[in-house]
């Protein structure tokens, strides 16, 4: 079916439905997408007999699989619509499908206007699970181009050749080495910053849907981004007391981590208490008065983007690291979660 | 231990601690009591092998117990500070224990300051779990004035006798038919609420905390609520659209009741949904567009506490009967769940 620009492929849900008879569908829709709900519990109901429980919480990636009891409710599968799977997670529970949402931009003019930005010959085409399929359209004009496109491949946290998430870049790092330049397909910029901030290549953003290519705007997107981690770095000089967050969502469980956090901060005569979470809230966190600063092993993104919410500074293990002296500045990089 | 007008018995724990030998241990605590959570660890941890994870999501009942995995991480006892249990939930993966946080406020002078104002000779006694210890010395005074005092037995989801829980009001309707007056030993307004509601008696509020004896305001705050209750309904009248909520709150399941309801409607030619929710949040639910009315089979308290916060009326089971003439205005009541 289509919604806005998207393809969603919910056929083969309804033929795995009707296949094995299930009666009872959890389905799970990101907050982008939650007002079309209806559209994809009218389309399932209309053509299998299964009933779709719609989860109501709020959902940003495939880390946010529900792995709640729901007593007496016998949920057969849950679809998870609009992320990629991240392979290495199982849901322990029920069986669980991801389905695409796949843009139908075409994006061969704005990567033509990219063409001319290009610097060097080996070009690194990275991009979100909903452009990846165009990839084969990339590389046609690049190779008339005379480039040389490049695809990486990433680490078992990721699906796709190519797709990088806001918390692995690891597709990205597998061929950072060889290529020039990257070509980052999408929209937003968390994804093009961790590319710079890990790659320390050129990053050029090809945007399917204003047409806009960025290049400058990114980099200065990144100063500020990094004043910002800086200065949350330097409020925490003088923290006595640190919070370190494992994030209870189920492809976001560092517990090793935030142990190790935990004996760096003791050696350090820090006082530290670890607390879990499952959705983050300024709210839930201000209750915490004791703490000066939070350490989230949980979603990387967290402390970046959520950073102007926050009265306690939350930083990520390696701003950790570079508050205590065991990294430098000059090495700063976006957390990841690697597998 | 002693925290701010409240005796936690934490001693307990530590031996079971002790004994079981247990190294990792989570502890909830409730939102009021949050900027305590340190003493409550360092005491655990002082006096035991256990590292504490303390858990920072709201926590607002004994239905509040996380069932989540940690993946890798062994906790071997959840430690559940500030709610009586509900006897009929148990946690289905581990073991889970309540720890009592009992007043220590004198509740004699309030209680004599009451005494005029009861009507009749029988008189129910009501709290929460925080005051329940202070009955023996309430009977006293009652006898000693020649009132006769009277403790019902809720059912399979209330601990002590006499008391009531946001959601469920039965060991006050268990004797309900024989008293004349109840006194409520407590703060707060919605207990007292729900118990003239449901019980239709002279409900006199004894509150510990201020020494405020109050029963005018009592039915004035009811009729503000009625008022509201009154206007969500009317609001719902022409909703084309509705959203049936299960609470996936291990306490708060009433899945079998959400697909009558959805039966019900369907019956009525009105169309609905089913959605699940964790949490409640004026945010997530307003993403939902189409609905146009909420019925809630989560905590029944949500409807009423929070009916400022929401755009589209929430309403309760109880009150949809009323929507659709099953039931009648005049015999109005908070919803309850009952065991």
């Amino acid at each position: 079916m289509k919604i806005t620009g998207y393809e969603i492929n919910l056929e083969n849900v309804v033929k795995n439905i009707n296949k094995n008879n299930y009666q009872q569908v959890l389905l799970q829709v990101p907050d982008g997408l939650k007002t079309h709900f209806f559209k994809f519990v009218d389309f399932i109901e209309e053509k299998t007999n299964a009933k779709v429980i719609i989860s109501a919480d709020p959902c940003f990636g495939a880390c946010d699989i529900p792995t709640y009891d729901l007593k007496k409710l016998d949920v057969e599968l849950i679809i998870h619509i609009g992320h990629t799977s991240i392979p290495v997670i199982k849901n322990p529970k029920i069986q669980t499908v991801f389905v695409d949402v796949v843009s139908i931009l075409d994006i061969s003019k704005v990567v033509e206007k990219a063409i001319p930005k290009i610097k060097g010959k080996k070009v690194g085409l990275i991009s979100t699970g909903q452009h990846i399929h165009m990839f084969e359209k990339v590389k046609k004009i690049l190779t008339d181009n005379k480039f040389e496109p490049i695809i990486g491949k990433g680490d078992d946290r990721i699906e796709l050749n190519g797709q990088i998430l806001g918390c692995n870049f690891s597709a990205a790092k597998s061929i950072a080495d060889e290529v020039d330049t990257f070509l980052f397909i999408g929209s937003g910029n968390f994804h093009p910053l961790g590319l710079i901030l890990i790659t320390k290549k050129q990053v050029i953003v090809c945007d399917p849907y204003t047409n806009e290519v960025r290049e400058k705007e990114l980099a200065d997107l990144k100063d500020m981004i990094l004043r910002q981690r800086y200065g949350a770095i330097a409020r925490s000089k003088d923290a006595k007391v640190f919070g370190i967050i494992i994030g209870t969502k189920l492809g976001q469980q560092r517990i090793e981590l935030a142990y190790k956090i935990k004996e760096i901060l003791d050696s350090k005569k820090k006082k530290s208490y670890i607390f879990s979470l499952n959705h983050f809230s300024p709210f839930y966190l201000e209750g915490l008065k004791d703490i000066d600063c939070f350490v989230s092993t949980a979603c990387p993104r967290v402390a970046i983007d959520d950073y102007m919410q926050y009265k306690v500074p939350i930083i990520t293990p390696i701003e950790l690291d570079i508050l205590l002296g065991f990294k430098k500045w000059e090495n700063y990089q976006f957390d990841e979660i690697l597998s």
